[in-house]
């Protein structure tokens, strides 16, 4: 089969030091692995729970650190984009456009993405039922675009949790696009810390080798040098360490399952 | 106590005579009512399930309608804004900026939109807990602006379902702003009908009188002179008839109960 | 309309003089409001969340003391039934017959309540969609008794947290029976304390004022005179004077709704 | 490691040919395989949706089939007990007691099955989270009974439908014991095809594989020679090829993620 699927890097680009040494990282780590990589890290948090939390470089100055991690290390790259104007700017750096959850039914930005003939990858709102998932990628699919895949990140479960629907992988399979398990924000709790979310990165190995053995074709961890010192999402993000030693699992697991 | 705030009006903007037509009627229907009536109606439908769902006539031409129901019948109008350059135009006429539920936590709308000075009504993400509104409102008031309403709408309940959670009045009218109960989208099955929301109407009449005794500030309304033709969000608008006669009971209902 | 039934008492049994003395109390506040007052203690709580947890008098000596509560205060009295050979005995003293919300779908208690020939209330499991209690019923009725009441008491929403979904009461009320709403179990938060539920009574009067509007046919109150001594549900029991000042408003919005 | 548990068999015994003909099919496919084999079938379907449902041979017949699977195909077996007055008679017969989900807070059906001294499977509640079948435990231990292992089954997610937590075989291993899948019951729909639970079975497969590499130490299977003719959860029933085809890939996977 295919390679795996491996999207991975920081919540949010701190500065270009930390992003280019975080990159260089996975990139070792994965040097010998039947694994395609896929940097990734946010240019604007636009969305975080609070108005004190960091938000990141924004848009020019994180697509330049963005693409230096391109044409340093030779790695392809994937951000989130949040509204149509960014979509110009974004698509002349990234390989992959990301459309957030919360966006994830908003026309405009999907239409923008899709018409920027990038591969789009949308991650399901936690409101949004698996088979709905097919109205999103219509509005990707009628400009034309057919490079899209779909990114499970958890379902809302009562308040201030999440709960991953492992069903929704074959779902959202059979609609026709490769499925990616975002491991890590899977298990934030939504708002759980007062001013920003929590998370129990504890549970993003088993998660994550869960979804291995059920056949998705990506996986996306944030990884961090130093998660309790993250700007962003620390509770969540795993350390080098630890993605190291599950990425062998997966890989021997998703051969077990197929 | 305050009057009753009633926010009403066809889920999308049709057209200017349709508009016009819905916006008088309802006038007349509250003329002797202690009622505040706000028209609403949405310019642009940026999240519609499917791509081929009517979305509006756009910014412009909407603002422009909008406009006329202000001046030909002397009514305070409210809409949506989904992204940070509809504020300028908008809050030129609109009396009241709306925050769409799925936009609830994008930062720099609600800047924005705090920044226009206008009063900001946000509704309660399906994915959001009640408490959390505290961030949310904590990014309109880093702007100065106290004028704030939060509208409860529902949460997430399974799939392609919302429960409305009465104690959520409680705990956001303790944040310290007026609460609106949107009772026409909390009776949505999201998605529910394939390519647009489903809904039953049937329980409205039900839920805003039991939300009448809870507390709230103000209710909200799809109306629609022929529902079953509504371009939008018919299955769960209310007739004129249906409105005409719950009115009455709301009014009544909430002296019972102060 | 009909009067409004009160149900209401300690969770539990605890002596025959608190039993007693509480009854007396509820029989003095409700004696002349329109209120049908059934008096409901527990003999055995067959289910608390830990071992450790108080459960009661048991069977026996449980309805000896509701027993006394029908002669000395002539007031109707209602308890739960755990299994069908409870029933007999049960039937002897109780004028209705409860069924638990966790067993609600058990066939041999249902029909043994049937077969009693009591009217028999039952709680909708926390699991069970307001539809599917049409099953329910009709176990009941297999035995020819047609005397049901039905009792919302929450739905699970996540874990350890309860919502009311207030169309229920409509969508119950249309398998054709009388419908209860258990206001101060539907505030619970199972297992929310560690070894016993927790709760928060201060959302109850805003629960049952909206669900006096939604028009049900009958509140449940667990009532002590010191809830906080409690030996069962005290973090959600009302108090006496709590119970006194929300019976009028409940009536006052049921003839404003009606 | 230890080899998988796998406790598998037809929902409710239909009769002694059709039982022993399924034990003898699962004992055939398990024969060289790294399984502990335990038959399961109930002898009383007690909750079923609707009074018209198959409820099976009742506990004395259906003891003296399981009898002889035992005797004659030497398979150890499980089934349910539903009331304490069950445990004496079942104890005497099968190998492991199983509490049913609905039942796994009746605190006597708990010590009951518990003073037996057999080993006990308490299925967690659809209503349950998962640290609070610590209590559930608790209530075996208090018997000295320390041979206990859960099984999780889904939990309520909206309406008839219910998700599977992966976190949940983390943090109920936790507690200190083994903790088995239900893969069948997990991917029912309760109440959800009118009068019985619909379900389906094409997710069974994906499920137990990701359970398998989230580490669990058995899965539970309901088979059948016909599903499709089964008297009771037909729709998700395994055929006896599915469950030759997937042991070897639970097996491998969980060689995989050790």
């Amino acid at each position: 089969g295919a390679p795996l699927l491996l999207i991975a890097g920081p919540c949010v680009i701190e500065n270009e030091e930390k992003t280019l040494e975080i990159a260089e990282r996975i990139k070792g780590i994965v040097r010998d692995m039947d694994v395609n990589f896929v940097f990734k890290a946010s240019f604007d948090k636009a969305n975080r729970t609070s108005i004190d939390s960091f938000r990141g470089p924004g848009l020019e100055q994180g697509l330049a650190i963005l693409g230096k991690v391109k044409s340093r290390l030779g790695l392809p790259v994937i951000s989130d984009v949040h509204s149509p104007d960014q979509v110009g700017p974004a698509s002349e750096v990234l390989d992959i456009l990301q459309i957030p959850a919360f966006l994830c039914r908003q026309t405009d930005l999907l239409t923008a993405a899709g018409n920027s003939g990038k591969p789009v990858n949308v991650k399901k709102g936690q409101f949004v039922g698996p088979w709905d998932m097919k109205h999103v990628t219509g509005k990707v699919l009628s400009t034309g675009n057919e490079r899209i895949m779909l990114t499970e990140r958890g379902s809302s479960f009562g308040y201030n949790n999440l709960v991953v629907d492992f069903r929704n992988f074959s779902i959202m399979r059979d609609l026709g696009f490769p499925v990616v398990f975002d491991a890590t924000h899977s298990v934030q709790m939504p708002g759980g810390l007062g001013s920003c979310s929590g998370g129990d990165r504890s549970y993003v190995p088993l998660l994550a080798r869960a979804a291995a053995a059920a056949g998705v074709d990506g996986v996306f961890f944030e990884v961090h040098t130093d998660p309790d010192k993250a700007l962003c999402d620390g509770p969540n993000s795993l350390t080098m360490e630890m993605l190291e030693s599950i990425l062998p699992q997966l890989l021997a697991i998703r051969k077990a399952a197929s």
